[in-house]
């Protein structure tokens, strides 16, 4: 069975907001279900989601490409598909957005840069080639800050439009969030899901480095990058991931540690987590009412039966910021020198500044910043095995008023150049209205252990319904 | 049981050599089952060694450190532990050669260095722990080039003086031949275990990269340094796997797939393999004798049954052997960089140009230089996965007569810079008397493969007695 019911579970306790709902503010989950059931056509849904997506779209700056007749298209093979009741997937005519990295088949994939404005990719990036092989639409094509890095976009935040959406995903979390499309895939190579998704109110995940190939996806810096994705929902990450994760050849970083059915992990309902609250370094560097929360929400998951204690982590991180930022920028200028000996004068200034500074580091200083990574793993893997999850915010304040920036990755960058899985909930708002999420990582490949917390804690906290969970409608 | 008891097999076919053989002709496994039995006193063993030692050591210059009382004192407590029946290992008073930069407890190690010269560890390395804790005795410390590079060290060749051993494993290589231990540890980080073994005419093993823990071992280049050995036998080389393989997680290359029983696989008599013949890169270097030699023994293996077929190797080998030096050059100029500051003038003129390039490097060329290797990895694993092992000369021309070199290591690079496990075969001489050897590899992590495939050529080639399997005695 491709599928696993939970008919009766979500016709008890859901059915009644989703005849009063509209299908674009449907989960993947409940999107996927309802489709199963015929109680709604992959032809509705994207109608409801393009409706939305042209309401929202030009105010947001969420779509890089989209080509709305494609995606109706597509909607239709799918319902046909249905009704001739051929194999259908888990994921069988939910639209997704794509960040503007993957390779889409026939779809330009811009990157971000006026370079490959016009590339269009013969082949589809693995990660795309698996949710379409088990029925996910890709709805069109998200900005992306220039090859992933920290320029600036067009994307709006829908909390706040003179605030950041964060980057470098910032079309895939700008349109979860406004549910212009019920997940998005990302990528993060220092905070590039974790932040967006955070600074957007949604949840973001990133697995382990290696449980989702690369293949096919825009190099940032190959020995950190890590793809993940936007959803609104614990389940829904886990859905994907259950799509998503398996070993490539393909990605000489492609793991093949087993993969574990990371859905039914995340709804089985287990039991309170071992929460290690690591305050060193971030509570330092986050504003009061970052603290504040995370201190509130540690209180809250206690009072519900957890066991949460601090753990101190006895490692540098300023030194390891400084590894990360050596590494990104020598492999970032290695991916481009190339293309950057005849057009440096089209790279956005803080690409350029990177590559620049990328073809100027020594190679003992590269190595030596790879170094200082390990043994920064090392320590964070002495905290990880102190508890379950370790809980810390997930950026230092909510998402800037300031679309000169897609603010700073200092929060994010600790768990991906170590290669941890990590996901952040919205679960409250800051003093000025913006969403304010926490990070939860576990130890790499406990991806089950960290989708069952992060479910447990997500419980407890609330999720659909709350003030946080929705920003506010702009039409 | 600790022991795999062959005492029938062997009483009936080699006691008439070991009763008119002196104790330091032995290989490890007659001499490890000659101690069990009791027919062989660890005392008397190391007696016969240290004798043997004195008379060669003079001319072959093989110990940078061997004090004799220590090693009978040793001997002394090896043979206590027997005769109280504590329980033994499988290497119980068995004396080994370490090479001098791996680390001893109360033993100096200098790395071949003079800044390095009354270094005495307060630990033993991770190799020479577990040899000690199976029974082996650590009879004294090899000459190494300065830190394991390519200046060529006082050792002379005992099958020619005015030869050069090769290295940068040289007292370990040259004192396996002379019979002054029964086997050596070494290192390979290009060719420094592979090529002095052939040089000298003895078995040179190098497993996986990741297989053998380097922790306490002066590190040349971390991503390529590879633990080996020096034996006089297959089956040595397989009963030393069983005793050093495993995880380590004090080195971070160190992998923690499954061992196998590998001294069985060496010896259970396995059915002819299949060879893949790699003339290409290889016969272009290659000197006549060499290449005539290759092909010969290739046409005899042939002959006895197994299936030659020549492959193909579609890949850059100068491109390869670059971007090794670089990567080797960069991470050597990493691990001295501070010491290097202060001390230049110490340092002998290959070792100290190679940190001076080294530390001149940018971190682009560093990160291609890996990605070359990464290339040239998938190229070479499409090779071995054609044939059970490959089978190439393992060096380009016999030992030169020319003491100011080390030798080239390009035959034995591409293997270490893979990753590859592999072993060199002692099975004829050159024109001028020098031996010459065959190189067999195989796909990373398949010792037993390898192990079983190299008894099966080692019986058809022949081993001991044959005219190439012993140095001229000198004495």
């Amino acid at each position: 069975m491709w599928y696993d019911s939970r008919v009766p579970i979500f016709l008890a306790t859901e059915v009644d907001d989703l005849t009063t709902a509209q299908p674009y503010e449907m989960t993947v989950s409940q999107a996927s279900e309802a489709i199963a059931l015929r109680s709604l056509s992959p032809v509705e849904l994207m109608r409801s989601l393009l409706e939305r997506s042209s309401a929202q779209d030009p105010v947001l700056r969420v779509w890089e490409t989209l080509d709305e007749d494609a995606a109706m298209e597509a909607a239709r093979r799918s319902e046909q598909a249905l009704s001739k009741n051929e194999t259908i997937g888990r994921l069988q005519g939910v639209p997704l957005g794509v960040k503007d990295i993957f390779n889409t088949q026939g779809m330009r994939t811009s990157s971000g840069s006026p370079i490959y404005a016009n590339f269009v990719p013969d082949h589809d990036s693995t990660a795309v080639a698996r949710l379409k092989g088990d029925g996910a639409i890709v709805m069109g094509k998200t900005v992306t800050t220039e090859f992933a890095s920290f320029d600036p976009p067009p994307t709006r935040n829908p909390w706040g439009l003179d605030h950041t959406p964060g980057g470098s995903s910032s079309g895939s979390a700008a349109g979860v969030a406004a549910r212009m499309f019920p997940a998005a895939l990302g990528s993060q190579t220092a905070g590039s899901v974790l932040r967006p998704a955070s600074y957007n109110g949604v949840v973001g995940f990133k697995p382990t480095l290696g449980r989702i190939s690369r293949h096919g996806v825009f190099t940032v810096s190959w020995s950190v990058d890590t793809l993940g994705y936007f959803t609104r929902s614990v389940e829904d990450a886990a859905l994907l991931l259950d799509v998503l994760a398996g070993h490539d050849p393909l990605d000489t970083a492609s793991s093949d540690t087993p993969v574990e059915p990371y859905r039914q992990a995340a709804t089985a309902g287990g039991k309170p987590p071992r929460i290690g609250l690591v305050r060193d370094f971030f509570f330092e560097r986050a504003d009061a009412d970052v603290r504040n929360h995370t201190e509130r929400v540690a209180a809250t998951l206690a009072d519900a039966g957890a066991h949460v204690e601090e753990i101190r982590v006895s490692a540098d991180f300023d030194d390891m910021l400084a590894a990360h930022r050596v590494v990104m920028s020598v492999e970032m200028a290695a991916v481009h020198q190339q293309v950057f000996e005849t057009r440096a004068d089209d790279y956005a200034p803080h690409a350029r500044e990177t590559i620049e500074a990328g073809l100027l580091l020594p190679g003992i200083t590269y190595v030596q910043s790879q170094r200082i990574r390990r043994r920064f793993r090392r320590s964070m893997e002495k905290a990880a095995s102190a508890c379950d999850i370790l809980l810390t915010p997930t950026t230092a304040t909510p998402a800037p008023r300031d679309l000169g920036t897609t603010g700073d990755p200092w929060f994010q960058t600790p768990w991906t150049t170590v290669g941890f899985p990590t996901i952040t909930l919205p679960c409250g708002l800051s003093s000025d209205g913006m969403p304010l999420g926490i990070q939860l990582a576990t130890g790499r490949f406990s991806e089950s252990k960290l989708l069952a917390a992060a479910s447990w804690c997500e419980t407890v906290l609330g999720k659909d319904g709350e003030a946080w969970s929705t920003p506010p409608d702009r039409n």
